[in-house]
């Protein structure tokens, strides 16, 4: 890799974060498949783009048909498909856009590596903590189904772990919470964390 | 793969473009090291900000210190590299933006296969045409220099082919334009495109 040069682009985050009224941040939705990540996520985005504000969702399904369509689920492409969502996460920042990364992501390392990736302060961790009893009755995919009928291998929640977050910037607990809610909670959050300029 | 189902993002590329007040696109510069590409790229990046559009530059250089880290320069390392700047040029694109793409991309093949990742009209490809004894001659960060000395192989031009493109939207000849000249000449497609909103 010796015959690479950082190249210095002219335009800068801080110009384009000042473009778009906005400091960027990557918003990182963690939690059991059916606990509500892409529904909360996506409640989120529609009130940024109410108040005009510029964002992208990054989502584990429309990621994995593209970018990493050649990643499995066993743990090392896991891994692998963690690092790329962060380092293209990291690029969506740096271009000043307020990020929504939307994955399982059942690793603590995974998203710690993810974390020390992006700047101090871009990273906020979300956890959607609904209980896998809950996940399991909504089930809109029908995942847990087939995982319990051993028809999906290496499921989170049941033939594979899913480590919670130790120290979360949010907590969103849906059992008591509505989507829009859960989404406003978020919001407070980054309006408080000076992300959102008047 | 059949345990994933696409999950429809409530945002569309078309409220984020007209948020921005422009069409998406990708701007693909293809040419030798040294031609100019990251050079123009950034050029046209400071003459879009100054017009109030929203963009971003993905560079050959940036990229392979993240996203591609784990890729090297043999023929199957740069297909890899390729294809996941593609996936990346079109997520960018979804979310509204006009991409700025400065890749060797030596190719046909490749740029074909980025080209077809994109909605018909978003891939504008720019040729930098510059002879190569022109590039050795500018040979910015010695790496021709290397590559004659066999220090450096796989060198696009010296033992590794370059594909110029056969059809590209756009020529820009370096030895007779100044970057700000060839920039102009960009933004001047763009306009005529209809990619920038008045």
């Amino acid at each position: 890799m010796n015959n690479l040069t950082w190249h210095q682009t002219v335009l800068t985050q801080s110009l384009r974060s000042e473009q778009k009224s906005q400091k960027p941040c990557v918003i990182w939705f963690t939690g059991l498949s059916g606990s509500g990540k892409s529904t909360i996520a996506n409640q989120v985005e529609q009130k940024l783009f109410q108040l005009g504000q510029h964002s992208y969702l990054l989502d584990g399904d429309n990621i994995r048909h593209g970018l990493n369509a050649d990643l499995g689920f066993s743990a090392e492409d896991r891994v692998e498909n963690i690092r790329r969502v962060g380092e293209v996460s990291k690029l969506f920042c740096d271009a000043g856009l307020i990020v929504l990364s939307a994955f399982i992501s059942p690793y603590e390392a995974d998203r710690a590596m993810v974390r020390n990736l992006m700047n101090s302060g871009e990273f906020i961790e979300v956890f959607i903590d609904t209980p896998i009893e809950e996940c399991e009755r909504r089930d809109p995919k029908n995942l847990y189904q087939k995982a319990r009928a051993g028809e999906i291998k290496d499921f989170t929640g049941i033939d594979s772990p899913y480590e919670a977050p130790k120290k979360p910037e949010i907590i969103l607990k849906t059992q008591h919470l509505t989507p829009n809610q859960a989404a406003s909670k978020v919001i407070d959050y980054l309006m408080v964390n000076g992300n959102l300029m008047p």
